[in-house]
């Protein structure tokens, strides 16, 4: 197998060799292409790759289905950012932004039909598997990011619905890459539900840890200012793990996060959450997250130099944890 | 084969009857379940549900695959409503103004995604056609409905460009549709390509029909007020046709485009279109587009009688053309 940094510069290439028509059709796809040169770690399609050649399969034919992945990744960033009015996506303006709303509307649509004509490309034998995966992957995004916004104005949220929100929104995405892989690479029934298991773990670790990150990290590796999930009033798991402790200590949370002031709530939160033993936690659910992701992946066929590459690239995204 | 009445009837239960997701995602499912209560003709559908009959299939195992085509319909209406920031469609609030626009747009995505799904429910041995014939069709209706949105803002139309456009738009998924149908019948690719061509002609056809409907038509039959596409500005055939004419014609149809006060304005154009004689070209490029598609469903190895229901189709959708 190649390394991580091999797959993603593979894909990088093949998302820069797409060829989308221009001409008088440029306004429906130079947006399209300025989307996917965003650039990234290309996770998802790695896991295309990764698993694709894991399984024995050819890495190449494995390409444009991984492409297809990216690109329907890419088509939610688009919508997501017009919903949230997003102004800035890895420090570019958003597609809306830089074009307009209608412009993100439309070709995100043609991104998801054109992920969906790639992901198709598998041989016929694999379509119906494929297509199965990819559009039940789908609709579970959609209802990860309806519960998502619905969650804005909840009242309070059960922390399994949070689960099942990030299990939706972030994980299923990761399940079902390295899952296609999987199939494209003639892997099992069993083998390729192991695998997708392992990227949804895998992704809900993710997920935590990111939210973690948010309060607790350190902003010169995070990347973005420490605090800006709690300015910004998300429920994230910190929120429904605290809030989950009910009574005055929810009271508490809320109370803390009505300070006007960004600085104070910041403090004032973090502070909360420290009491409380979110910060711990949160480690061991990413913890325990990580885990099954492991586990699922030890259950499969793969010879141990395969699994190392999957437990690197786990690490890779969440990080050591112990 | 049943009547158009019967299969539309038959396309409205089944629709009633899709049982979407409820409970906590209904914020998600019951907008689409709103947008696509709508009703109206279900042409789409019934011309999936007559492919398949007509050649010999078994009509029911088209049905989920023809709410799929009327659920991407409904789709590029959610999108479109947004896009255009329509209030009403068939006198009731557009689904953004009914919920708001992030709704439309992210139940829209989970609509393109049910529509795959519902597509794809066809034999295994069929898989590949039917949802190439699907994808590509979809394309084809953003190209359109992009070349729509750049019109707007255009100096000057060709009108080659702006039946590429209606091409796209509108006729390429009633093209679609039909042909989708007859490769459910076991049609033979020649076959189902001729339907394609019948579906799509009768599409241009209908679509010139419409924009000379807006203008010349009787408002009680239109079921909308006459002139409203001249008062908004839309670039129609009409428009275009007559901007074809080049030099002071074109001056003085812009000037009367110009003309700020609705009713005025109505009348001037449709005097200049009369002098020019938009009004028989159109009823000309009508019977032309007509002629095209009975040409093509002509050809096709139907009986008498089956190409007799697509006739009466064709009759009920643009009316009769002599």
């Amino acid at each position: 197998m190649k390394t991580i940094a091999e797959y993603s510069s593979d894909v990088e290439l093949a998302i820069r060799s797409l060829g989308l028509p221009g001409g008088k059709l440029s306004s429906l796809y130079e947006p399209i292409e300025y989307g996917l040169s965003a650039g990234g770690k290309r996770i998802r399609p790695v896991l295309v790759l990764m698993g694709a050649d894991a399984f024995g399969g050819n890495a190449l034919s494995a390409m444009t289905p991984a492409v297809g992945i990216e690109t329907f990744h890419n088509f939610t960033l688009l919508h997501d950012d017009v919903m949230d009015n997003s102004d800035l996506r890895r420090g570019r303006p958003t597609v809306h932004k830089k074009y307009d709303e209608n412009t993100a509307i439309l070709s995100g649509d043609t991104m998801l039909t054109l992920a969906t004509k790639y992901v198709a490309t598998v041989d016929d034998a694999k379509l119906r598997r494929v297509l199965d995966t990819f559009n039940d992957m789908a609709l579970r995004v959609y209802e990860g990011q309806r519960m998502d916004m619905d969650f804005e104005t909840a009242e309070s949220i059960a922390v399994n619905d949070y689960l099942e929100m990030i299990e939706g929104k972030t994980s299923s995405l990761l399940g079902a890459s390295v899952k296609i892989g999987a199939i494209i690479g003639d892997a099992s029934d069993k083998d390729a539900d192991l695998m997708y298991e392992y990227g949804k773990m895998m992704g809900v670790a993710f997920q935590i840890q990111d939210d973690w990150l948010d309060t607790f990290g350190d902003s010169a590796t995070f990347g973005k200012p420490i605090g800006g999930d709690i300015l910004n009033g998300k429920k994230t798991y910190l929120y429904v793990a605290a809030l989950a402790e009910g009574g005055q200590t929810a009271d508490a949370l809320r109370a803390a996060f009505n300070i006007p002031a960004g600085e104070m709530r910041i403090k004032a939160v973090t502070r909360l959450y420290e009491k409380l033993g979110i910060d711990e936690k949160c480690k061991k659910a990413v913890g325990h997250y990580s885990s099954k992701a492991l586990k699922a992946l030890n259950a499969t066929s793969l010879d141990e130099e395969k699994k190392e590459a999957f437990r690197k690239l786990a690490e890779k995204l969440i990080g050591r944890k112990k």
